[in-house]
């Protein structure tokens, strides 16, 4: 039986995902509110081997649809052994991409079809849709230049992709946003941090109260 | 361009298929049919790694929809690399076990449903379906009690469980048959070894020559 509430938040490179998942870990502190932070592949040692097959630089050869399948395998376990728990026990879990994410990569940007891809993440995931998501809406020649700026952030293999792909990344965030419609949130990712943070959090209180949550 | 053909041998532990597989070698090595022998991971590393997460024995969490999801990964993988290359080739592609072993042990004995791994076999294989499969089929406990009684062959996870299983996975070939009977030769596999061979070599000559092939 599910009774928490599966919260995921999508986005280009660069959209300050993770920048305002710490921020908003420091507000649930004040609350009461049950909740787990998470990103695949999250710590679950299944999931990390597989990750580390993905992410092998001398696995060269690795065809687009056995790299889809891998990372939905990944999902699959990361689901199993902590999303699942954590709804189970009455957790908000919000997590840092899910399958937008490889809709939006895999199946558009990299032109494997968003269908195709879903059909073997529905294989994945079953009914865990998330409850809510929310999607970094932002310019990604934006996004790119803030990664570029960043000393902290260390550039990967993604960021080093031409702007086209990019630009089809977030052109497929705007199909799936209009597609699931219901179960999405834009939020303006072009504004400053502090803006950002706040459209962010209001959206996530106002789901909880809207779902008896709080 | 696709100009080999695909020959797949399945069937229960204990059929016979690899020993069979090995005498027909020898048979072909007479012929200037051009073929290559293969079972996944065959060789190819990045399928060799999958099959590793799938084997470790530390892996208790793995949960069934995961191991159908690297099963499929590793099965593209092989596919692209070793099978298609030599498809394209020309070649005749003798492959132990396909996608039948998948739907038959994950899809059917271990309940995740035929339709849904074949979802994500589809995903993995494309078009690449088997242009003949060999069904090796076989009353299950008498190749358990073949298993059993040869000492050269190591026992594995597989032969380990309940006859109920093993049964169920000759249940789901003999569906399997049925609904790919155009394209499936079924092989009886309780009689000799010398009878069985003579009824697969039989078999895929026939097949070559109706391809046009010998």
């Amino acid at each position: 039986m599910k009774k928490g509430l599966f919260i995921v938040f999508e986005g280009p490179e660069g959209a300050g995902k993770t920048t305002v998942i710490k921020d908003i870990e420091s507000v649930f502190k004040n609350t009461n509110i049950e909740y787990i932070f998470t990103r695949e592949p999250g710590g679950i040692s299944i999931s990390e081997q597989i990750r580390k097959i993905i992410l092998n630089k001398e696995n060269t050869e690795m065809d687009g649809r056995t790299e889809a399948l891998l990372y939905a395998a990944a999902r699959r376990q990361h689901l199993v052994e902590k999303v699942i728990p954590s709804l189970e026990a009455g957790k908000v879990v919000i997590c840092d991409r899910f399958i937008f994410s490889s809709l939006a990569y895999q199946g558009y940007a990299r032109g494997l079809g968003m269908e195709q891809v879903m059909n073997i993440n529905n294989f994945a995931i079953e009914e865990y849709m998330p409850d809510l998501t929310l999607l970094f809406d932002l310019d990604p020649r934006v996004g790119l230049r803030r990664i570029h700026s960043n000393d902290e952030r260390e550039i990967n293999r993604l960021d080093l992709e031409s702007i086209e792909f990019h630009e089809k990344v977030v052109e497929a965030y705007h199909i799936l946003a209009n597609k699931y419609n219901e179960s999405t949130i834009i939020i303006d990712a072009s504004k400053s941090l502090e803006e950002v943070k706040d459209q962010v959090i209001n959206s996530i209180m106002s789901f909880l109260e809207k779902k008896g949550y709080i």
